[in-house]
């Protein structure tokens, strides 16, 4: 378990990492050379896919930064946690979701599907 | 999404149905040939390994029946869904989780993880 909780910190500080050598630097850590990510708005195809995808992230939500919320909670090979992005202006929420993860046998990340929250009312 | 939602309507009715000929059938519709199960305290591997483990549920659980909670959350092949198991007895829940499942191309389930929330304080 704490493998996992380092996996996912570095998980969201690769979403927070703007500095493309740094990020990459996460992403190698926290994937699989092959992986895929998933969710109702991004997706990405290894290592290189996912990088792209979360550099595209960084530029649609300029001052903002993810944060975790809820877990991780694993159990086997599989993991779960909660996230939300949040204004570094005002700390206001403006996403959250939930990532299910699929993890290789040397503790990376193989697949993950994201699931957004619906708004607060 | 209709078809998602009676997709895990079935699921459901699948763990409530203690007649072994209709649970089969019911699994039959829900999942792939060589799905497979996996949470923190059960396995299953084939539409064969899926019914022994329902069987096995109903068997720990006389009394209690599961209805859906959130959901169904769909994207892409991907779905989650909440559930909690009550007793129908006294309407308390004993159990409750969330389950994030990969669709099949003719929308059966190929593989569903779950996990187990942390009992209400």
């Amino acid at each position: 378990m704490p493998e996992v909780t380092t996996l996912v910190q570095d998980y969201i500080a690769s979403f927070n990492e703007s500095d493309p050598a740094r990020r990459r630097e996460l992403i190698d850590r926290v994937w699989a050379d092959d992986a895929t990510y998933l969710d109702p708005v991004m997706a990405g195809d290894g290592r290189d896919g996912i990088d792209r995808m979360v550099a595209a992230a960084q530029a649609q939500f300029p001052g903002h930064r993810f944060e975790p919320t809820l877990g991780p909670d694993a159990h086997h090979d599989r993991v779960r946690f909660g996230w939300r992005l949040v204004s570094e202006a005002d700390g206001a929420t403006v996403a959250a979701g939930t990532d299910f993860g699929v993890l290789t046998g040397d503790g990376r990340l193989r697949a993950v599907t994201g699931f957004l929250e619906a708004p607060a009312a």
